[in-house]
């Protein structure tokens, strides 16, 4: 009988998220597994068997760089939760049978919170049924809010990109000799850490944003134009960040004060764009001052092209440490990072129970915001800058960087 | 007397500005000019008499690396408009006062249609009153919309960068099973040479976006809607490239049908953002299908980390050569780059009379639009691609891009 691993990629994109793959099947590979398969789609597409065998996509060293230069799940990506395996228990059979059909011995999820709740409820019906399969889950989100590990994989590049592109903002808000206001509008639904990371712009060459929202906090739509205004007796141009997520203190997200058309997704979550364009128009009529709203969207979590070599880095070894550990016996955790200092920063994997993990969301501590002036405390940018270190070069193919994809077989 | 020379700059940044800067700059030291000004806010802070000793802030090789890797305008930037010579003879007067008493002999304008304005108004200015300043201008803009030049500084990097996030974007919106239109917003009043730029994104590890829509060809939201819902037949994610400034038949702006508040600024000019918000609106509630807008807004022209570094070396080429020209006794003229050959890539640069560039647009040929498919022609793709090849690699510091700041005296 075969030993093989099946390794799959859920929720969101981020640029680093195919640096785990690649530490994940790195690892099985070199620890003896027969076939490393890939989930298409993720359990979703695992349920209808839709896998790969990853060794034909990943032939060569170049091909496993290539893949850590690639944003976006190679695998393709799900937002399928599993349901109750009380209520359900057909869903696990038909998954089980599947796991072993392909003869699996390891199961690797890269996620963050909906994928920990699946490799929670896998494991318990796991242990429940007496399968052998281990199962272990990987970190992955740009919005840094799983619980037990320092910071997720993701994290670092959507910070770097963030800091990087608002100075590149702050410079074009500030080239005229006119009175603006610019509002950014950053991901994060009820977490701040990425709104937070506009913070890191302010350097010697960079004044820095003059506002920073976060969802933490209760949001003032009057108190925010009174700032505004106050700001504007010293400075001509003014740049904020607000976070998607801001809520009034009874809480209301900021954007559904808006009479924009607004949508809820199958899941029920609230569509949260249009904050920084209702203060923008609400500062403009209320200041009689241009102001200009910017959506980072989603190139904020698949710009492959401006990664933190220390976040892929990691992205790889949290892949790695989460098969290693399989392989030694390991079932029903995350690979976690443990800071071991910030200066010089130093950073190693742990295993943690699955189950401190799934449907818990970490937020910015209180004492890192300087809620008075909006803005964040030398302890957040001490948390923060060591993630955004240094560059992993894309590979410019006729001008673009280039990325590797999945050929279905 | 000292032989001295001015330098600003005007209109929209672009991330490579600071090149030509940097060309003019070091041209006018070499050749001997006695002190090379650069005015504060271009013409209107000039009128200020703010002005800056350039040699001061750059007063090494590496500041002018650096500069060269600066976006948006060193000096600061403005919109402003001379008047009509005969109507408001004053400004003029007061303009070649300050001129006089900087000593100036070479004046040097970098920017697009309007700074071409002014050049055109200087020089015949300068010519009635039989003053010997020789006014030269540098062209300028990510919109690549002047006459007479192959193309224009700032268009490569533009394009590059929109190639490349369309190459992001694709890569995030197809990342589920599931059915989704992505429709991506780029700047370009009324040429579409941006948007066009989106055609780079196909090659082997990318299928492109699914169609593309230039102010050059009228547009219709049925047509289109229906078009949607064709291609939907065959991907279940669409990406759809249009220019803000798409038309109707009946001349309107399709931004104009939307519902949200809209701005006219100070010059006229009609606020134009808004176009992929009002159709991803439209397309939801016409299919059913989930729809997102993502607008590139100034991140596209201001994109400092990511630049054509043919485009960095063509603004540096044009800088200088206005120097030199107008060491020789040239006036009234801009530099045009001429392309010699696409493959090999040659260009070379070329003088032409200003009046020939001033207040007028280039827009996308028509040949080189597919206007059944909204795609680009091969011609297109000949054409531009040559202008994003190569890199310029950022200067990191602390994890960030740095960049050059002016120190006011």
């Amino acid at each position: 009988m075969a030993r093989n691993a099946i390794v799959g990629q859920s929720g969101g994109p981020t640029s680093v998220i195919n640096a785990s793959l690649a530490g994940v099947f790195q690892v099985c590979q070199s620890r003896g597994a027969d076939t490393v398969y890939g989930m298409n789609n993720g359990v979703a597409g695992l349920l209808e068997k839709r896998v790969v065998d990853l060794s034909k996509s990943l032939k060569s060293d170049l091909e496993i760089e290539m893949l850590k230069r690639t944003p976006s799940s190679f695998l393709g990506s799900c937002r399928y939760k599993l349901p109750d395996m009380d209520k359900d228990p057909a869903t696990y059979e038909k998954l089980f049978a599947i796991l072993n059909e392909l003869e699996i011995e390891w199961f690797f999820y890269i996620g963050g919170n909906d994928s920990m709740d699946t490799i929670c409820k896998l494991s318990d019906y796991g242990k429940r049924i007496g399968s052998p399969i281990r199962f272990m889950g990987v970190p992955k989100t740009i919005d840094n809010d799983l619980m037990v590990t320092d910071h997720t994989p993701g994290y670092g590049s959507a910070a770097k990109y963030i800091a990087a592109v608002m100075k590149e903002i702050i410079r074009d808000a500030t080239v005229y000799d006119t009175k603006s206001v610019t509002i950014v509008e950053i991901m994060g639904r009820n977490a701040g850490w990425l709104t937070a990371a506009a913070a890191l712009a302010r350097a010697e060459d960079c004044e820095g944003v003059d506002m920073i929202c976060l969802p933490e906090v209760a949001f003032d739509v009057d108190e925010f134009i009174a700032k505004v205004e106050n700001l504007m007796q010293e400075k001509k141009a003014i740049v904020v960040a607000v976070s998607e997520g801001i809520k009034l203190a009874d809480g209301r997200y900021v954007c559904e004060l808006s009479d924009d058309a607004r949508y809820v997704d199958a899941f029920g979550h609230k569509n949260l764009t249009g904050t920084a364009r209702y203060l923008s128009n609400r500062v403009s009529a209320a200041l009689g001052i241009k102001s200009r709203s910017i959506e980072l969207s989603t190139l904020q979590r698949c710009a492959g092209h401006m990664t933190s070599r220390t976040d892929i880095t990691e992205a790889y070894q949290v892949g790695g440490a989460a098969a290693r550990a399989a392989f030694k016996g390991h079932s029903g955790e995350m690979i976690a990072l443990k800071r071991l200092s910030d200066d010089p920063y130093q950073c190693t994997t742990e295993a943690h129970d699955v189950h401190e993990v799934a449907n818990f969301e970490k937020k910015v501590p209180l004492e890192w915001i300087n809620q008075d002036d909006m803005d964040m405390m030398p302890a957040f940018l001490h948390y923060a800058r060591p993630l955004i270190q240094a560059e992993l070069t894309p590979m410019y193919i006729n001008g673009l960087p280039r990325h590797i994809y999945l050929e279905n077989d």
